[in-house]
């Protein structure tokens, strides 16, 4: 059994991850902080787990990583640039699966720029290896440090990378996506109060969304501009994205998905359309097309706190130990 | 009193231009027919209506325009084409506000093409003015024949139609819009059933839905391409539409939508994105722009049962009499 | 013109009080109160008002009664029976319509356990009229102080009071109501986050809720037990109430409901279930009724801040200014 | 491993219990039927267990139990009675679950009078087991037919049958309950389409319901009448039923559901309301109470489609075949 912690494991994305966890073969969970709940047991904050753990949540400052092979961390952002130095100090063999934005993109600039302060150890994002799972197997294996890409980051990239691998991401290539409430977190916001969010719908962050830094660095640089619009939904758990790809076929965009994802074992690509809830609480990714000759449209559905958090950490942490990359994605009913 | 008949009142159009046109202070309706429900009393066909009418369903041939002035029809697709040469020549001088796709394009091969059948009446589309009322009331007052666009298109048109205008659409526009499950009308349906759209989101007619007919010939050639991909949300009224310009600044588009739409009384034009709910159930249509140097996003929000069909042709309706456009639409809609 | 003031307009319920008041044709706003708001644009806090009312919000200290008629107050509960005797001390003529529920029932005692406060000002209570309408209409015309019920005791004693009159209420008689989160407010709480009230339903205060002090009261001493059990549902607007009476025949109930509403033009009853999007947004209550020879059940639908909170305060109102009962209310809501 | 097939599986209930078998580390499925379906790959028509298995839906005059140790049925109601003896001739040992209604209560008259049909085979009713899994396991310990209680009945008999064992069930017992539409099944009607059902909540068969009949049956009789009035809500999965007790109070409820679900494996029991969102797509139930000294209320959430129809069908198959009552319960993501 891996013995792994989970700093953060109160919020949506860390309570996913303690669910999964929980459910996990090969893992044991040793700890699950929480600030706020510090001595509660997990299945009182987290009802959905009250039949699944007698753990109770710990204060981070009470709890050691000594003899753990693993942590993950569900902190907010800018959290985790100061707390892993420190971990990796006490802990140099540690294996680190961080969910925040912090380690995601070797460009402290760009850092500052999107998420609006300067990057406290600008000189450890190199050493992490950004996990988008389905391009970085190789990379992930055996990897120490991983950053989990954003939720809508992944959305983008399970429909551009591709195109862009076979070097056709050409001209104003546009992505309007939207997210459940569920991606918001916890933190009450009139945006996901009830009585204004229920039958709601707006677009925000238009073209300047911080997952852009991860996304446009990840595809590297070429012919084209991204043009990113994200929205937020009256449904609680999902992202579906659709990309638009102003010079290429439907025959070619199709051809491209097929073989880029032919063999995923998590990812199902077929012509047509991904519905959401079909990959509600599920750690699929849905990846249809659809178009005519001049132009395609590439359509991607995925769980916020599934593939966009949770269960993508967990691949992520499979091919970190050599385990079968789906293993343990499989389990209890949600948070939300 | 200008006398008026409703020909198809008991789906969700029809049903909701018969509760405005009851509640307007100019018109009188003297009859609103249902071939399903002849017969019957609208108010319980239609509950919302019952404290407001004592009209029953007549069916269409039981009924006769004679004495009328204008006529409504919110019949199927189709369906008009066939009507309305009989309608005229037996009354030559009635005014017709068509709200299916007939006789939106005077294009019988564009119409063939995206509706599937030979046109039956291609001479008489020219005589149809189109009804976006924002950009067409010099033609519509006086009108003797108006189609009323569609949902899509007029969402469509209120972002796109301002940038034509000013000679700015260039390149590949793409507009993502999403649309509430009563625009697929009465009809049961699987796309429709609540426990499989209540929690889920899906695209359809990628780059290929009827309204790109209209919106195309309304525009009219130019140097762009129009990429527009509707989906189908978890909500019942409202269609939200963002519509991406990959070649203008947010300062541009700011100021082409300012003087747009500064004199209209029923469009709020702002920088931001509308909330979706703040259309629900109003004639109301909110435009709003973001976006930076480089691209500027449009972003759009109707009701598609009220600016999206009834209360766009009670627009047009009394731009045709003479009266003020706004008359029996003026009410607030709800916060929440 | 009957010029009138509100105090506590930027809340759910003050909002809707304001957005009907802007739209009745015989009254003039002179000031909307809010302390949060004071200063802004009336618009710009409530979009839904925006092309309707140049008004700001004032800060209450700033503004004078004097030259009123008539002033509603939509304050927190326990806030206007600090405010009212101050306002009645300077201006002895006002009217007063508070939707609070400090003045609602005459029982000190009461209050205290029910709301957690002495009361401070019990010697006022007696002057109020309790404002549910239909049970009212003779105290209410000309009467100077009313106090709008609450909206879970709307519903219930739109279900129990015809009964009691009749005097048939007999037994336990159990009321299951079920709200919109919009009846919780504009404060942020958990049980109103989006993510976590999207697809739920809880009960809450079971057998203990406020409203059941103001209730009782009216309803007077009888031979009955009422078990009353409100839940939170996943919508925003509406209340249903399901009102069990263990010893009554469906036939008794329905002739009792019948001959209790005929008249009233705001009420709908039939035999039959209610459904709640029929009250959506609009004034009415339905009232329906099912059973068996041995039991009856009564359900009622109303719009929590509509009948629970701004329409019956303007019917209070125009009853208490002579005006016919339905005076700026009267339109019909949505089908869908 | 236990070879089973399965009859009935493209429909709701029937496709969650395809879902839970494929995840059972001891079944097989031997064939899935459909008779809309047949030839189908099972993960075209239910894309959700798409990369779970390659079975093909089989047209039920295709197959043969021959070999099979146990059959599920989710048929109509009223087709099992006719099924089931031709299935038991040919196949005397084989072990059958019935999901429908055909064989849940000894009493052909009373099944006449809630389902509208003779019976067809009612000297087979006794033979069956009624398995409302928490009250009957020493029953199901091997047993060879099972009827699996209704949903709504199972919702009702958590809240009512402790108190029945214990002897406190008297006097007028009303439950209210609510479900989501998936309870109505794949087939369209007006009362699930989206636009209508959406933000909606309507009562129906109102004390009529047939679940009466099962339970009224399985409680026996007693010194109490059970008012039972179920709505449809807005929600797509899960009940939530609300039982007032007149004649106990708080401390005994609370007693009375503690003794009795102690040791449940699947009931979790809490002073308090359970929450809808935590139960759905889970095979749990939860059993709340409050209530004051006079009166005291049960509540109870289950998900309709797993408690409610497949995951207790697992629970009862589970102990037939001397299983752990839990095993298999908890995988992949849901069909709605």
């Amino acid at each position: 059994m891996i013995r792994v912690g989970v700093y953060g494991g109160s919020g949506y994305a860390g309570g996913e991850l303690v669910r999964y966890l929980l459910g996990h073969p090969e893992t044991e969970v040793a700890f699950v902080t929480s600030r706020t709940h510090a001595g509660k047991p997990v299945g009182e904050v987290l009802p959905n787990l009250a039949a699944f753990t007698d753990l109770e949540f710990s204060d981070p400052n009470d709890v050691s990583a000594e003899g753990l092979q693993a942590v993950f961390l569900a902190l907010a952002h800018n959290a985790s640039q100061k707390f892993v130095p420190e971990l990796l100090a006490r802990h140099p063999e540690l294996r680190v699966i961080d969910l925040a934005g912090d380690f995601r993109t070797p460009d402290p600039e760009g850092y500052k720029k999107y998420y609006g302060v300067e990057h406290a150890a600008p000189d450890l994002i190199e050493e992490f290896v950004y996990g988008f799972t389905e391009a970085a197997r190789e990379r992930l294996r055996g990897a120490r440090l991983v950053a989990n890409p954003g939720c809508f980051a992944t959305s983008i990239l399970l429909g551009l990378w591709p195109v862009a691998k076979a070097g056709k991401l050409r001209g104003p290539v546009t992505v309007s996506a939207i997210t459940g409430s569920s991606g918001a977190g916890l933190k009450l916001r009139p945006t996901t109060h009830h009585p204004e969010r229920a039958v709601n719908l707006r677009a925000y962050k238009v073209l300047v969304h911080q997952h852009l830094l991860e996304v446009e660095h990840f595809l590297g640089p070429g012919p084209r501009r991204l043009l990113f619009v994200p929205h937020g939904g009256p449904f609680v758990r999902g992202i579906f994205a659709t990309c638009v790809f102003p010079e290429l076929s439907v025959a070619e965009l199709g051809r491209i998905y097929e073989e880029t994802y032919r063999s995923d074992p998590l990812v199902r690509v077929f012509r047509g359309t991904p519905e959401l809830r079909l990959v509600r609480d599920t750690p699929f990714s849905l990846v249809g097309w659809e178009g005519t000759e001049e132009a395609a449209v590439g359509l991607v559905a995925i769980d916020n706190l599934a593939k966009g958090a949770a269960t993508q950490a967990i691949q992520n942490f499979n091919l970190m130990f050599g385990l079968r990359e789906t293993t343990g994605l499989l389990r209890p009913g949600g948070f939300v």
